[in-house]
Formats: C-alpha cells, structure tokens, sequence
C-alpha cells in the first residue's frame, strides 16, 4: 500500500501520528520560508507543510510540484495554528518528512476546483479530468449508494435480481432499436432491449415471483435535452398483485430512498393523483407539486360579456400567483412574450392583480364589471396582492398545456421549485388508449398488454376512450421518474385489446406470438414498474441534467467525444460480418 | 394482493388458520373420495385437499385442474395425517373452502420436475417453463444472493460501483468486437465492450480510488462449450496498491462468498503457487488442488536404460494415483487411448504396480531393473497398492498438458473432485511475455499494460522470456475464476514496453495513444482483477455448464432459439442504417 492514511481522515485527535499519504496535488503556496501543499483524494484534502529552515532540499522538491502531481509523503500530524472550519481536517496538517513523486502531470485544460472554468465541450473531451472534481464525484457517490439501497430494499422484499440478456430481438413497436450483426448467423441482427419488458413478464409466466434488476436500455432516438442512447431503469415485476399492492412497495421504496440518502422521513402517504385531475389543475401528466397555484377554470365566469377572445375560447383558465400583485408592467409583458413563444404558442396574456383595498384590476377592465371581476378573485380564493393570469384557447388540451409552462415560469420566478424539497406523486388512472386524429385509430397509452381498471371493462365497446389503464406513474418535482401498470393476463381480454388496437389476428401473432404462446403454460396475474435511475439520481442530487449523473455520457449527436465513438471499421470487419456501408 | 401466505411458509403452528394462496398445480391426485393437490409457487409446495363427502362440487372442480393451472385457494390450515419430513410444509394440508381457477395452462412439453424429461433443445425454446424447476430457480436465487454479497463486500470496502457505456469504442487488439452501426453518424459503429479495461484505468486517473462493477461484456468469438458471447464479470481497479493489497483484498471477498453463501468457514490464507510451479508440477496454469497427485519428474532416474522412447524424451514425468493399483489391463488400456486421443495427442503411457511386497510391476520391466523401478518408486514416495502413470515427449510443455488432461481424468475416475470441496489457489508471477514461434516475436501474455515485477526490471533487455508480470489469477477447482494485474503508470516504463512488443511509436500511439495521454495528467499506481461472475456462480453451484446459471443463454451458434435471435430486418432499417448485406 502507497499509503497508510487517506486525505480525508485525519483528525485533531491524530496529533503526533506518523503517516503515509498519497494523492494528487491540488495547490501549492510559498509563503515565507515555509511551503504548504494541498494533497487531494477521493476522501478528502489534506494540508501539507514544508519548512525551508528544517529542509531545505526537501522544501525545494515541493517548491517544484506542478498542479495535480500524483505525490506519496510521509510526516507528522500537527495541530494547525489558523484552522479551516470548512474542511474536515481543518484541524491538522502533515509536517512532510519524505516525499516521492509517483507521477508528473501536464497542466489540465481546466481547474480542477468545484466550479470550473472549463466549458461543456471540453469537459467531455477529458473526462476523466472532469471527474477529479468532488462536485461531479458527488454525484457518482450518489448514484452507487442508491443503486445499493434500492438493491437492499428489493433484496429485503423477497425481490430476485435476473439479468437478462443485451443481445435480443427487434422489437417491432415503440422506439427504433439498435441492432447488433451477427457474424455467426450473416446477414442477421441483433438488437439491445429498449427494456426487458418481454423477459421480465416471462420471469413473470416462470413463477419467479418477485424480480428486479438495474438494467442498461437502449433508445436510437434523436435525441434532445437529457437523452441518452444508453440510460439505466431499475426494472421490476411481481405476480399475483393488484394496483395498491405495487404503489405501496413501490412507494416504501421511494421513501427507503430519501430516508437513507438525504435524511428525509415521509412519513405520510405519497400523494395520489388521477391523471383527469392533473391535466385538469396542472396541465400537465407530471406536475410538480412543490408548489400550488392549481388552475382555476373561468368558462362560466368570463364567458359572455364581449371579450371576443375570451367569447370564443372552448377553454378559459387561470392560475393565481400569490404576493406577486407587485409584477410590473415590464415583468408583465415578458411572461406576455413568455406563453407566445412558439415553442409554448398561446396567443395572448390576460392578468389582473388584487390591490390592497380588495378592488381587482384587470388588462381587460373594459369588458369586465368589478362585479365580474370580483366573482374571477372569488374563484381563485385571492387576496390582496395576489396575482392572476389567465389563458384561453380554441383547444382546451392545448390551452392547458400553455398554462402549465406558464404555471412553471411563475414557480421559478417566485423561487418556489426549491431543488432540496421534494414533492412526490403517484399520478393514477391514466387512459387505457389514446386516439390519433392523424390516423383515425386508438393506440396503446403504455402498450397492448396493459390492463384496463376492471370497473371500466364494460366500457370497452361503448365508450373506448373513456377506459381507464392500471397504469401509474411516480412523479417527483414535475419529473416523471417512473411507471408501470398490471398486465393483462386473461388471453381473452388480450384478445380484445388487439382488435380494438386494430390488430388484425396475424399481426398480433407476428408481432406478440411468442409472449401469447407463453402466457397459455400458466401465466399468473402480474404487473410492475421501471424507474429511470438516471433521473432518480439528477433529482436527489439536484442536477439540471441527466449527464452530471452519468461518469462517460454521449453528446447529443450520440458521440462519446473521450473515446471518439462511434467510428469507422477495418474494412475486413465489415467483411467478415457481411455488410456494406452505403452513404448517401 | 392475491394471497395472505406464500405456498413455502405454513408450519404446524400456523392449524387453524384462514389463509389464501396462489400458485402453480404441480400435481393432483385422487384418493378415495379425497382429492389432493400440490400447489407450487417460488417459495415452495403446499398440499391442498378437497373432500367429496364435505364440498362436491370444489371437488369435481380440482378434479378439473390440470398440471401447471394458475389457482387462488383459501382455506384451512391443518396437521397432516401422514407428513412429508422432506417438504418444509410437510406437518400441514390446506383444507381448501375455495378454488379459483387464474389461468388455465396447456400441458408443459416437458415434465417440470426436480429432474425433467425434457432435452437440452425442447428446454431450451421453453426456457420460460425450464426456468419453472426449482434445480434452475435455485441457480439464479444463488446468483442473486452471490451478487448481493460481492456488492455489500466491496461496498464495506469503500469501492464505489460505476457504470461504465456500453456503446463504446472498437479496440484493435483482443478477441473480435461485437459492433452496433451509428444511424446518426452514418458509416460508423460503436462497439460493445470486451471489458471496461481502458475506462476502470481512466477512473483510477480521475481519482476513484476504488471502483468495481458488475457488468456484461462481450466476445465475437466461436463459441465453445461453455462460452457466452455475452458474460457477466464483476470488474474491479483500485489505486495506490500493490500486488499483495489486492490479493489480500479480494481474498476476502472470496472467502466472504463462501461464507455467506456455502457456510463454509476459510480460516487459513489461500494458498498461492507461482505460475512455474503451477506447469511444473500440474502442466496448468489452473491446477486444480482438490486433490494431489502432482507431477514427479523422471528424466534422472529413468533415461538412458535402453528405452529408446525415455531415451529420447525431452520430459519424462508421471502421477501417482494412491490405491488405483488394481485398476485391470482394460482400464489401463482405457486410459492408454484416453492420452493417445488427438484432443490430448500422447504418443503412449509407461504404468508401474506398486505391489503388496513393495515390488514394483510395470509395463516397461524389460528395460528397467528392480532396482531403478524402485528409485521411481522413492521418487513418488509411491506405497504398496498405488498406480503409477508416466508420459514423455520431446516438448516439455507439451507433455506437461498431456499429463495435466491424465491426472485430471484420474481425479474423475477416483472420485476426487467433489463439487462440494472447494481448493481456492492463487497463481502468481505469470511470464510477461509469451514468445510466438510463428511471428518470432514476443506477446504481452495479459495486455501491454501489465506492470513487471519490479525485481525482474534489469532482466527486460536481457532475458526479456523470463521477466515474471505482477500478475495473478483466482484458480477454484481446476477453474480460472478471475485474474488481473498491477498496471504500469509510469510513461518511461511503458514506451519500453511496447518496443519490446515491437510496436512502433506510431502504432502505439494509434492503438493506445488515447489511454496514454490521459495518464500524462497524472496516473496513480494502480491495479485490478475481474472475476467472471457467471464460472464463480457455476462452480459454488456445483454446476457443469455456466448455461444453467444464466437465465436466458445462447446456443453454441450464439442463438437465443427462444427468442429467436438474431432475426432479418427490415429493408428500411438497414437504408436508415446506411447499410446492405452482401451474402456470399
């Protein structure tokens, strides 16, 4: 061992130890006849003291270390005369009696500090740079110690981690997949699982019960903000439940989790949620709750008095910002720009504010009595020096989505998405099939094998779009990091699910034959969930991207620019595996 | 929740109880007016019964059921008249009051019993209904459980579990890439990791410390038995160490799997053998030490006697199996074909009786006199009673192989190698270097990343053969488990390195250039091992086949026949791929 010690653990009570440490150097500084060194590891800082008096030769070897020099030395522990009460051994110093440099460095491209002056681009290119810093390092602590706890509460549940196999088939629905050549079988593929959703309801048909894993996936998608081609679920599967019994482990899970990784006890129930009432009071599958500010609709308040916009809306909704009467105009007009970007597409603001005395002032007073505009303050329980804003549209779907964003602008300006507060929420009851206008037809929400809320299978032929899935998703701060649903296990329901996908029976065969034919040996009722860990991660630790979670992540042209992938082949790999490249 | 208990937890003192279960038929069984059903899940069986005279209609009902139905039943727990002392719930019955039928099932191809009917093949497509026997189930609660283990051993290590990409790179030395074309870079391809070699180094430059992961890696490689193209390995890398820290480390992991997951206690340090010894006195460089036997060298003691075959033998060299003295001339001549087979390729066998007098009887007596045969004899320490078997051959090595396949055949055929004795040996100070008669030059036997012993450094230039690696393999049972090796960190050692591998600057810098100029920023000692996951659960699991600890394995076409894959794909998919097959 290069060291007896780490850099992150000595302490006043070692005074007068003798110990070895080993470590990068992180600054250096001469004052006077005496040279003090920081000396990093992965556990912490430790500073190190030469004195010109006692050795010269020895002062003068440190006076030469570089910046992230890999150096072993050997002193004595001191009690510090000016301490850092920032540092944990903030206490103590090691008076440096040998040193050996183990490794010379060039000088990094970028400071290794917690802020550093290195751009996104560069700090990709030397990763393993970016990684010295503990801002970045923090976060892969992070994400080992919940992959560990989610281990040891799924472990402590009876679960069983399987891991299933990367090189599968292709999949005929859902994302594009990446696929494999096989050499041994030419001119045949493989592909990566988008999930292992087929294995795992086959572990199901196994009888193994209970089964989890921490699972890489792959999606060769474009991607956009916070896409990986390669992201990691925690994938799970249990039989012989309902809905409840899956939110309950699942929500003991979630709450195992801040419980031993941020010190957080939820001792109440997670909040539930269906999804009708959060696209109703939030616009959105995935609100975030750390704030209020619920939509209050205003169709029956505002309709009908000679505001055209608003005469003609098929919707008309609002949100009410308290305390933020005191917006001025300017502010005023900026969220006006805000809703009608393009990107978000509303195509006005409406807002009136509450004063003092209780009057409500309005951008649109000359179509509104105070006696209508009172009933609107009424609606939304506002008080003086509240805030209202209202949109409307032709499309009540499309208004509320533009009223979420709008809902999110203000939680920002008003600093209430506090990234150390967490708000939880299962969002239940999501429609069983969604109907594209575009093709005339109803798909899958989740996919074909989810199971309807059994209260809705009458409904089925008379009001298909009215059926509610047992699907559900955990939502945490406006992020959706998980969801799942119960399968269908009855093969007459399946059956039917089919046709009404349109499914003619062949295709049902080609494309789900061999999950169908599994199910008729004994298939038990089943369902299950995957959280995202890469999200799960960013939200614990705070993170604005997935990336900062993830030690080597692509690019958003799927380039790993550290190891310059992907790349060209020999042209006798391409040979031996019975392909040509053919560029456009 | 579909049940209150699970078909494995009912005891004696749970009579009286009210309890439903859910599982699988195993059997039923008609006994005068009683019917009785063996109900399985995961967790274990559980008589029910159903009783005409009480409930005629249930009855007639399970009278219905056939083998692998899904059923919900409540009932009744009570004492068995006649117990199973080999079933855990042997004491009780269940008196069922209510059946529910979950799903019917189509009888199993193949027998899901402890011991099937079914072959390899029909197992193998019906992997679904395989993974049904608990012999199979067994072997992936064990791997689960070996997986905990080696996570919470490391965790307590302070090693951080990272997860590396699995698009990567293509790496121009080693075993063939598996390959996954790039659709948004076109012509390019990523490729999928042999091992995260290059990545654990880098973290270890970014300051890691300690890392492992469990992780899937893959080989393109023509499979033989017992090979995967793709394999679970739980990869680790740690910094400031030196050979004995780790191995010191990791035989604590070792012996904490044993323990945990066997109950076996391994007090005494694992014994370790130098590489030499190994082929020395095995002809291995995996012996395994269930057992004795080792080689004994004889080109002293029986050359130059007028056998012309010793006469001219580079290596003479014999086992001496205890007891085997009885073995018949048809067995002897048995083993005379075993060594002459073309997988072995010996040229004959040379026996010797130790017989009840200490007079040795051999088949080579024409040319020896008593008192050489019992100079052999002395050099086996050879007793009455004992068989002593000899090879020889103009190559050493080659002999030394022949013996080892000989010795290890004795071991089968006396009964020495249990599969529940366990002979953990570490091999240490491999050769550097392994010369190529055919390209008459010298290759990294490991990769050219592995450190010398420090004490063979000055023999680099002159004896470059016999320079020893700080290198070492995990060896349990005759069975290569896991090995690694100290890296080279310093840049001066390593460019000496590769010109003695012959590479030219220029290549080197091509083929590693990017690993090297990460380590100019300052690269701390460091070194690793990987253990193959899927060979240490086979062989804690007495298993012949690491198939049969993997959920869903390939066939030695590297097919998933269940999932049928790899599969064609569609036209479109290889024109957005930029590629075509070209069959030959």
């Amino acid at each position: 061992m290069y060291r007896t010690r780490t850099c992150g653990d000595l302490r006043l009570a070692d005074e007068g130890l003798v110990v070895t440490l080993a470590g990068w150097v992180q600054r250096t500084r001469k004052m006077g006849g005496m040279t003090f060194v920081d000396l990093r590891d992965r556990y912490g800082i430790t500073q190190l003291v030469f004195n010109m008096e006692q050795d010269a030769a020895l002062c003068e070897q440190a006076n030469h270390l570089g910046r992230e020099f890999v150096i072993q030395v050997t002193g004595t522990v001191r009690e510090r005369s000016s301490k850092n009460a920032n540092l944990p051994t903030g206490e103590i110093e090691l008076i440096v009696s040998k040193l050996t440099v183990l490794n010379k460095a060039l000088t990094p491209p970028f400071t290794i500090e917690e802020d550093t002056d290195g751009g996104d681009d560069l700090r990709m290119k030397y990763r393993y740079l970016d990684l010295r810093r503990a801002a970045v390092r923090r976060n892969l602590e992070l994400r080992h110690k919940m992959a560990f706890e989610v281990r040891r509460y799924l472990d402590e549940q009876s679960f069983l981690e399987v891991e299933t196999p990367v090189l599968v088939n292709s999949t005929p629905e859902g994302a594009r997949d990446f696929v494999v050549p096989s050499r041994m079988n030419p001119g045949q593929f493989y592909a990566l699982p988008q999930s292992p959703q087929t294995l795992k309801q086959l572990l199901m048909v196994s009888g193994f019960d209970r089964y989890f894993q921490i699972v890489k996936c792959f999606r060769d998608e474009d991607l956009r903000a916070d896409r990986q081609p390669e992201f990691t679920q925690i994938d799970c599967e249990m039989s012989f439940v309902e809905q409840e019994d899956i939110l309950n482990l699942f929500e003991g899970l979630i709450k195992h989790l801040f419980k031993t990784l941020r010190g957080i006890e939820m001792k109440e129930p997670l909040r539930r949620m269906t999804w009708q009432d959060a696209m109703k009071y939030y616009g959105s599958d995935k609100p975030d709750l750390r704030f209020g500010m619920p939509f209050v609709e205003l169709m029956d308040v505002m309709k009908g008095h000679g505001f055209s916009v608003f005469d003609n809306a098929a919707y008309i909704g609002g949100i009410c910002a308290k305390h933020a009467a005191n917006y001025t105009r300017k502010q005023l007009d900026q969220l006006t720009e805000f809703v009608k970007r393009p990107q978000i597409g509303a195509k006005g603001m409406v807002y009136a504010r509450v004063e003092a005395d209780g009057h409500v002032k309005s951008s649109v007073d000359k179509f509104y009595t105070q006696e209508v505009l009172q009933q609107m303050k009424a609606a939304f329980d506002a008080e003086p020096g509240d805030l209202i804003l209202i949109l409307s549209g032709d499309d009540a779907m499309k208004t509320r989505k533009q009223l979420c964003e709008l809902r999110l602008e203000m939680g920002n300006q008003l600093g209430l998405r506090d990234k150390d507060q967490f708000a939880c929420l299962w969002v239940i009851d999501f429609p069983l099939f969604e109907w594209s206008e575009e093709d005339q037809r109803f798909y899958a929400m989740h996919h074909p094998f989810t199971s309807p809320n059994p209260e809705d299978i009458p409904l089925l032929d008379s009001d298909t779009g009215a059926v509610r899935a047992n699907a559900y998703d955990m939502v945490i701060n406006g992020v959706e990091v998980g969801g799942g649903s119960i399968r269908i296990h009855d093969s007459q329901l399946q059956d039917k699910m089919f046709k009404l996908l349109g499914f003619t029976e062949e295709r049902a065969q080609q494309q789900f034959g061999f999950l169908m034919n599994a199910f008729k040996y004994g298939a038990p009722p089943h369902g299950g969930l995957a959280f995202g860990l890469d999200r799960l991660v960013s939200i614990f630790a705070g993170l604005d991207s997935i990336r900062d979670c993830i030690a080597f992540p692509k690019n958003n042209s799927g380039r790993d620019v550290m190891l310059d992938a992907p790349g060209e082949l020999e042209p006798g790999q391409l040979e031996e595996l019975s392909l040509k490249v053919e560029l456009k």
